[in-house]
């Protein structure tokens, strides 16, 4: 069959190694894989099948994983994977949505079959996808095994991409500047909001004329108006009016790597209070940005935005950002290291954040955002694009 | 505030009236909701903030249930469901996805708060976003409650749609029959798949003339050529060939109410097994369609379609279809009603389904379906588009 791999097989082969590497630090014999996202990271696995339940399996004494998945999934396995067919692990139909069969209980199956279920079993307890039931099941299934939480596992392998990770971010990072510009000269008074939105996808998806896109994570947050006091609304289709804030909260994403990029426009003159605001939050995210390099831990990066915007009287109570990369809906962050107070992660280079201070007040609220990598002296930036409320 | 409410409240009254007398049958007394579409169901809360933990707390012996979220979140509660300002809890940033704090912990002091801490909670179980570190928490923190599984207390009382609910089919409708042809007219030999698919995009989300559609539970799924062997994998950005099979699965969304379509085109002209194939299809799909009618069970619709099949010598060996409607990512099935042998759930007036019979063998595959309403004596096919192999 014609494989579709988007790395070589050894950078595979290296993600399990360490993956394989921190299962043995914590003492953990099998791993059951369910985040798409990290499904994709140790195999190649691809294909919005995530509704279903499907997992990799991790055996730390094997070199290769098993995928286990719906029957109709298997060809996808065996094109977008690097596994051999003798790992690819399929079930009937009858197990979907069923309430009588559950998936985990072939998962359960395969490993009595391949002599794993006596053993240290870790799944991803917290991880989108891998549901109560799941874990239910399996304990239910597998009464001679001993489980751990393996939550994060293989996050935390994933925090340092390699060099083509992070040129798919670059490749992420131009059709993110694409869809930005896209949405500033899409909105506008009297335009409908899913007349806008439907622009910004087009440029998403079509990406450049060297590549196309790929679906992003998260879809298009646009809140308008009053809705821009929360920061995950979408687009509606009432037309925008003179004087309305739009926050644009995008992504660009190639081969389910984004580079997400945040601003926050105004329609016609901004009142004094937004750009004073905006003036803010821009200032302490380039400071922010400007002190970034290894060895730092991110709660000092948070701490440098914080003390810059204290002058201003505003309040920023969440954190400002958080690592990000290769994923599925429904978030592009990966869930480890968090740029807020408490988080003592180093940064090392080749990590990348997105670092995105919005402030939400009552009635209004300001998003600009920068995605970076960190490098061995500081930080670069993926995106060019002005820092600065746009006025239109 | 300005509050987006779609439907009258006395509509959202009357589900949780539902969903309470079914809690009662079942002796709970607490029903813990994080099902993003139930969650809407009930109360309206929309926002993409499904990425971090949320619910809505049914209780059976009060008028309101209670959201309960992120902070940043909450004025999306206030803006888009009915729920009185006590009955919206938000929680502080430090729990988003924290190694220290869970935001189940928070559910769990507000039940102690509001004195239902000793009484039978259910929890749905294998729901999306509701995950084993879910559960784990919540049985830790509650010590002195009694937990059942809720899993589709909710998706049960969704599966009759309102007059209104069906509107909104409707409306979708529309939109699936524009995307369609939208990707009719943009696939064609030398086209990138990406370009297609964002037409495919700006076709959805930009709606009709009249309202705008909002984001699919589902990207649009369009694989291509060997690609076509399983049906959840969906563009690249390499140009269609000559001769290519494009599997086209979509829907129109607007207001969150689905009503998925598919088709399969051919670039060129068909082989002619691909055209026998698509033929036993289409004729399956219509003679299942013409005998639907109230009173049936599930599976007795997939016996007709099994039957007209029968004699081509294809096989189907997976379900034909499902229960749909209001969703979010990943699935706009309902996770209830399934059309497959032992599904005897009896069809009643104004379920909606999509029936999808697709056949995928090793190098092909052939999808062609379409969403209905069960009427009175029959059944309503929500779109008007030609039910045959689309040859360009």
């Amino acid at each position: 069959m014609g494989k579709t791999l988007y790395f070589e097989i050894q950078e595979y082969k290296e993600r399990l190694r360490k993956t394989k590497q921190s299962m043995n630090e914590k003492g953990i014999e099998v791993l059951i894989v369910t985040d798409p996202a990290n499904m994709n990271y140790l195999t190649g696995f691809d294909g919005w099948s995530f509704y279903v339940h499907q997992c990799i399996i991790a055996l730390v004494d094997q070199d290769e994983p098993i995928w286990v998945g719906r029957g109709q999934d298997a060809n996808a396995a065996r094109l977008t994977t690097w596994l051999s067919e003798e790992n690819i692990k399929p079930y009937t139909d009858d197990y979907v949505q069923s309430l009588i069969k559950h998936p985990m209980d072939f998962v359960s199956d395969v490993l009595k079959e391949r002599g794993y279920d006596k053993k240290i079993i870790a799944t991803e307890m917290d991880a989108y996808y891998y549901t109560a039931k799941c874990q239910e099941r399996l304990v239910l299934g597998l009464p001679n095994a001993v489980f751990k939480d393996g939550t994060n596992i293989v996050n935390w392998v994933k925090i340092i991409k390699s060099d083509t990770e992070v040129e798919y971010i670059r490749k992420a990072a131009r059709i993110a500047e694409k869809a930005m510009e896209t949405a500033y000269n899409s909105v506008d008074e009297g335009v409908r909001q899913c007349d806008a939105a439907a622009n910004v996808y087009h440029a998403q998806i079509s990406g450049t004329e060297e590549y196309g896109g790929d679906y992003t994570a998260i879809v298009p947050l646009m809140p308008s108006g009053i809705r821009t006091s929360t920061p995950h609304l979408s687009w509606t289709d009432e037309p925008y009016k003179n004087g309305d804030t739009v926050i644009l909260e995008l992504a660009g994403c190639y081969r389910r790597y984004h580079c997400p990029l945040s601003r926050t426009m105004i329609i016609g003159e901004a009142p004094q209070k937004v750009r004073d605001l905006a003036a803010v939050v821009a200032e302490g995210l380039t400071n922010a940005l400007n002190n970034v390099k290894p060895g730092m831990t991110c709660e000092e990066v948070e701490r440098v935005w914080a003390n810059s915007i204290a002058k201003s009287g505003f309040i920023k109570d969440s954190r400002i950002g958080y690592s990000m990369g290769l994923n599925y809906p429904p978030d592009w962050g990966e869930h480890t290291a968090s740029l807020r107070p408490g988080d003592k992660t180093v940064l090392q280079p080749n990590m990348t954040f997105h670092m995105i201070p919005g402030i939400w007040l009552d009635e209004c609220g300001v998003d600009i955002s920068e995605s970076f990598r960190v490098t061995k002296n500081g930080c670069e930036t993926f995106t060019n694009y002005p820092r600065r409320l746009l006025e239109k």
